[in-house]
């Protein structure tokens, strides 16, 4: 099952609509019994809203929650949209608590609060102590479903008191607290398992676990899965008291939405991701548009360097049409230099103590490729237009502009990490509105010097 | 300890340094065994590569092994670069399989061979198997410490099986075979740990497990983990033989090396990602040099385009000065389009059946955007150097240009993705060049039609 890109196709929704139909109820539970929860929720996810409505109405709670745990955002905002609040209920309780969260935070605020009252109290307690947490910290991650057991326990007694939750949840480890409940040691479950009854857990236990605080950013756990390869994570309140714990498939989904709100800050967008695909345009022109006012200052700029330089010169027509040639391939080196500096600084493979040596090189990275293409342009116009002075200058401004666009690009991640700003923006509208602005000086200055002022 | 950014400084390191000196290696012992590994190997990064040979002679060699496995790549390389081969096959032998593998990918090849013939007989054959399968397919990120149980075992049996592996590896799950193998099934330690001994292994198990072949690509492994919320999985050979298992934290590295090669694409490089940080500027310029080549065509064509069309009209000079602004604008609008259609796809945020709906809202948005940059700049124009005309020459061709490049940068990725290409190469090089002639072509087009042809 696992090498095909796809496991459920449109065949199976065809099948699962028709199973929805009065008195196959039988055959109904045997096909999504065969199927794992997450091709199911795919499938309810293509499937006319009211089959999945059926669907989610005649399996269990527990199974309902399952699904509607695996259902994308967009996917479960559309379906439960159409679920009654006292329906929806009982299906929350069974979720665990940060899927709960994730879902509450889905619907409109009316619906959210009257499903939370049909929650038993207990659990509606929890989540929404969950619901305060910024979504993209620690706290907005965790799930408080753990296994806590008394650091005087043995490991008979702690797998008793984990028996109960281990129908409820997946264990990794068990959670070891000391009297008042601050986080004090973690026992891996194989642990455990070798172990005799009697063995006291404390002897057992990995004392000072990683731990992290419920107000850390998503960035920074990710981090420290990354960084300690770790399976599961305790996380405490400022007092040091185990509240949550955060697993590893939650900082998976995490790592693919840092990555899509990189690139999109780097393309030159802000505010939320979703609202870069809100259905009303305008909502979209204002997250787009304000990046834009540095590339429309600075190409007034560039053009107002133009007019005052080159405007007026012999050649001006000429010169100022490989203007675009110029500007085009100085804005694409720079972004590549920007971004094998902003990657090599994430993943270490530019050493910090060695900085200087590696932006001489991109220096002189940029400096060969804007001889070689310099070269090239000169020698066209030099042949194909039989103008060499014309070559000398568009030759001259690309090496000179390649070389600089290369340093250039290579130090402004540097310059926005010393601002406390994110390195990436570093590839975004408002630094390549400094490399135009760079070329086209460049461009006109060697004009310039090789026409003579007008 | 978790919520501190970096868990060692610059003290650490002196003092490290310090406790090697001879006649304190007990002090060194106990400050070795208050950090953690991941800790420990930092510190090793960041400290002379004496200190750091010196440490890895006086722990043992399972230590030694771990330190090692938390290395970054080419601190293994320049630290492991002045271990004898003798010394290292001890190391390795301890190192978990896959871990192993990639050491000796670092390595130079006649030092990899020397290593591995230090190796025992059974740790060699593994991994010298394991390092045929390419580094980015499941083969390559498996490794094959795995608890392998018959269908027939019963859950005492089971556990007695695993006891000796417990203490080398980390164990979440047993994978269950049948007769010749084949993998059948999976059980989850915590259904072993509250289970009767018993109890046959057949009933626990959780039958048809997501499973991947040796040849599946790396993305497609961790999109199996994202969407079965997976903390390892088996690796099966063609034949469907258990051969291996991926965990969590191996897809972990996946996802942050596939997000970084994304970027680097994107900015137009191409080739391994470790060229881009080769030390030989040739090398570089190889890897960048290729795409500007794109640029290079894309900018003479637009000059071509402007010298044929521009060049002789009465404002010509005035109205080239204003080519920069253009190009500029519509090229980061295309960039801002073709980055929210490319996440869009790969989140499932924008929903293939309703792509034309989301291709004509990108149009709406660039003719917004278009229109308000464009008026601005005609109204400048026309108060600021009372020239009416050309304020409507660079104004309307703003419009005109942002609008088309917002559109065309959101079909990009979908006729890249069509023609069987990655659609993140839609913001690269190649696809900004097209962009920049279709800015240069309307406004061409606009000033012939408001000047006349010359």
């Amino acid at each position: 099952m696992g090498e095909t890109a796809e496991a459920v196709d449109a065949d199976d929704v065809d099948e699962l609509s028709l199973l929805t139909q009065p008195g196959r109820e039988d055959d109904l539970q045997t096909f999504l019994l065969l199927l794992h929860p997450a091709d199911v929720a795919e499938l309810l996810a293509e499937a006319k809203g009211s089959t999945a409505l059926t669907i989610l109405s005649r399996v269990s709670p527990e199974r309902a929650a399952e699904l509607v745990s695996e259902l994308e955002p967009a996917d479960q905002e559309r379906i439960l949209g159409m679920v009654r609040p006292e329906q929806l209920g009982p299906i929350l309780e069974q979720m665990d608590t940060d899927d709960a969260v994730d879902l509450l935070q889905e619907l409109d605020e009316g619906t959210a609060s009257q499903v939370l009252a049909q929650m038993p109290a207990e659990e509606r307690r929890e989540v929404s102590q969950l619901l305060a947490f910024d979504p993209a910290s620690a706290g907005g991650l965790m799930q408080t479903e753990l296994v806590k057991v008394p650091m005087a326990a043995t490991v008979g007694s702690a797998i008793e008191l984990a028996r109960p939750d281990a129908a409820e949840f997946q264990i990794f480890s068990l959670f070891v607290v000391d009297d008042v409940g601050r986080y004090a040691g973690q026992v891996a479950l194989q642990d455990l398992l070798f172990a005799r009854p009697e063995t006291p857990i404390e002897r057992l236990m990995k004392p000072k676990p990683v731990e992290v605080q419920t107000d850390v950013d998503q960035e920074e756990v990710a981090r420290l899965f990354d960084r300690y390869s770790l399976v599961e994570l305790g996380v405490v309140d400022r007092e040091g008291l185990l509240v949550g714990r955060i697993t590893a498939d939650d900082v998976h989904e995490v790592l693919v939405e840092e990555h899509g709100e990189d690139l999109l800050k780097m393309a030159g967008t802000w505010g939320e991701p979703e609202e870069l695909y809100a259905s009303s345009p305008w909502t979209v022109v204002g997250r787009r548009l304000p990046w834009l006012g540095a590339t429309l200052i600075g190409g007034l700029a560039a053009s107002l360097i133009l007019m005052k330089g080159v405007l007026g010169m012999p050649e001006a027509g000429v010169l100022l049409a490989f203007v675009p040639l110029v500007i085009s391939l100085a804005s694409n080196v720079g972004a590549q230099s920007a971004t094998i500096m902003i990657r090599g600084l994430a993943l270490g493979r530019i050493d910090p103590a060695e900085i200087g040596a590696h932006l001489l090189k991109d220096l002189r990275v940029g400096a060969i490729m804007g001889t070689i293409v310099g070269a090239l342009v000169a020698l066209l116009l030099t042949v194909w237009r039989g103008r060499p002075t014309l070559g000398l200058a568009v030759g001259g401004a690309l090496a000179l502009a390649m070389a600089t666009a290369s340093l250039l690009g290579a130090v402004e991640p540097l310059l926005l990490r010393k601002l406390g700003a994110d390195p990436a923006l570093a590839s975004g509208p408002l630094i390549t509105s400094i490399n135009d602005i760079g070329g086209v000086l460049i461009y006109t200055l060697l004009a310039l010097a090789l026409y003579g002022v007008p």
